[in-house]
């Protein structure tokens, strides 16, 4: 098994809110790129439509030679993902009545080219692994802290997919037990106290519960809609008490959990990527380290490294080369995720 | 590879109080027994010795065709085990100052026969796998729920290991940030809530507190030591509040670590042993099924079972089938966490 496909290939990082589509050589190189909108409220057809109508525009773009040469096509989508069969699942944040969608098949059949699919997350640790921060690691996790907070297990150098392939929901490990409400309809999951969406839910029920005056005044400004992870965070580092309260229990949560992901994985990284983390920086890293050092076990605790993920907002193109040079034998969103 | 090894076993199973051996066929039958006390206070050489003695008192009694078909020897230990090395790295109930004690080591010497070795929850997980209720499984956890809370991993048919074998110690997985203390050092962890000694320890800092005469009145009787968990069990069937405050804490705890557990692992199978989780039965089990069904994701949750491990208090012996039969080409307490 090569880390990467035998020639280029047509990438599609499909987010919430925005498709982004990429042509990728084995090197990591991005010959051309596409972007559009996630048609999430006009129902599956429609993003079907819109991944198919993105990729093959990309193709038109390129040189005859690479378009001869494309050797498949990866997605990465949001979760959960049934990466045997290539759907999207039931993704809560791209629209309502968005279940078992059928993605790899249909693109497979219509630009003609093996077609493999996987969570964004897992897509996101095999590029660190080939591209990126986590080179040469067997056992390492990924996790990714932006709107939603995920996470993926690579153990002994594959994909970690569990019975199904959908293990690696890292976000919904409990912290805590009576709160916060997570978006999943559990309780106290490090989604729920770590993530940019669990930030602002905590912001909204201390407004909702008038416990936070400089919070109100910026929902006022902004909208509810408009409040996110950022605005709590500069409340906090403009003095107020309750945001910095949020954005404490945040990084303490986040310290914790990852003290039970090093105990239960002991992995040589944990590398940790999206856009919060970016944002946050050691802010966010440096308390889990110094937790781990003080409380996890000792061997594991003295083998991880704790590091930012190294692709940015590539990194759901960039993993589409190893996905495939690891799926692709099964074509139309066959595969595995265990064994792949 | 074969599922057991190739002929009988020499197997030893060292708990905290209790040293037991067995000689172990392939097909799992128990041909012959021993049994002694652990001389944890006595220091590392005195358990090494005791292990050796034990072993080569086994080894006599069996009949000649045995003796000379036998193909190694297993250890099951209490964490945390280097399995690669075959020593003891620092177990917190066996005594002070057992710290890196080589063990698969000199009984390989001493025994003339190949000897492996690993952390008692992973040989118990393989003893399941092998002879009982994870048969034919690939992808489970192994939980044991006694004085500590410990658990195993498997993946794709595999012990997963980690970076250094040391993966699975899912006891100190986070489940609330405060409270209650570990004996880890950490706060919070699903054993600090779950486990006997978390029980107890919850149940003596009640009464130190003077919230629970009910138990003071029990500890007044048996003395700080002789409280356990069966005791405070009682004391809530007996309508104690405090004490049924405990152990519904207990059951809640570990119903929603399940949970993280099913999101995270996506397993067929959680197998869960250990004395309380035998004297819980389903009052432990029940709730942690009802928690997966409303709160885990959909496929996930529909997929695993929630079951009592089959083989009580022999499967750290049965178990020693499986793991020489995995790491026996590396002798002397070799063999690898991951790939093995």
């Amino acid at each position: 098994m090569s880390d990467v496909a035998s020639g280029p290939i047509l990438a599609i990082d499909m987010g919430a809110s925005r498709i982004r589509v990429g042509a990728v050589m084995p090197d990591g190189r991005i010959l051309a790129r596409g972007e559009g909108r996630t048609p999430g409220s006009q129902g599956a057809a429609a993003i079907v439509e819109a991944c198919r109508d993105h990729l093959a525009a990309l193709r038109e773009g390129l040189d005859e030679a690479t378009r001869a040469a494309l050797v498949g096509v990866s997605i990465s989508a949001p979760g959960p993902v049934d990466s045997r069969k290539g759907m999207l699942v039931d993704p809560p944040n791209i629209g309502a009545g968005i279940r078992d969608v059928a993605l790899a098949g249909p693109i497979s059949e219509s630009l003609g080219l093996p077609t493999v699919m996987d969570r964004d997350t897992n897509v996101a640790a095999l590029g660190e692994m080939t591209f990126g921060a986590a080179k040469g690691a067997r056992d390492f996790l990924y996790l990714t802290v932006s709107t939603g907070l995920g996470g993926a297990i690579v153990a002994g150098g594959q994909l970690y997919g569990g019975a199904d392939g959908f293990a690696g929901e890292i976000g919904h490990l409990p912290v805590a037990l009576d709160w916060p409400p997570c978006g999943c309809g559990g309780v106290g999951h490090l989604e729920a106290a770590s993530s940019g969406s669990g930030i602002v839910r905590q912001a909204l029920i201390a407004i909702d519960e008038g416990r936070a005056p400089r919070l109100a005044a910026i929902v006022d400004r902004v909208g509810r809609a408009g409040l996110d992870a950022r605005l709590v965070a500069e409340a906090a580092d403009a003095g107020d008490e309750i945001a910095a309260g949020i954005l404490d229990f945040a990084r303490r949560s986040f310290a914790t959990a990852v003290v039970g992901l090093v105990n239960t994985f002991n992995p040589e990284l944990i590398v940790v990527g999206g856009s919060l983390a970016v944002a946050q920086g050691d802010r966010l890293l440096e308390p889990a380290r110094q937790e781990v050092a003080h409380v996890a076990f000792r061997v594991p605790a003295a083998r991880v490294e704790i590091i930012p993920a190294a692709l940015g907002d590539d990194v759901g193109l960039l993993g589409g080369q190893p996905l495939l040079a690891r799926r692709g034998a099964s074509q139309s969103g066959g595969g595995r995720g265990v064994a792949c």
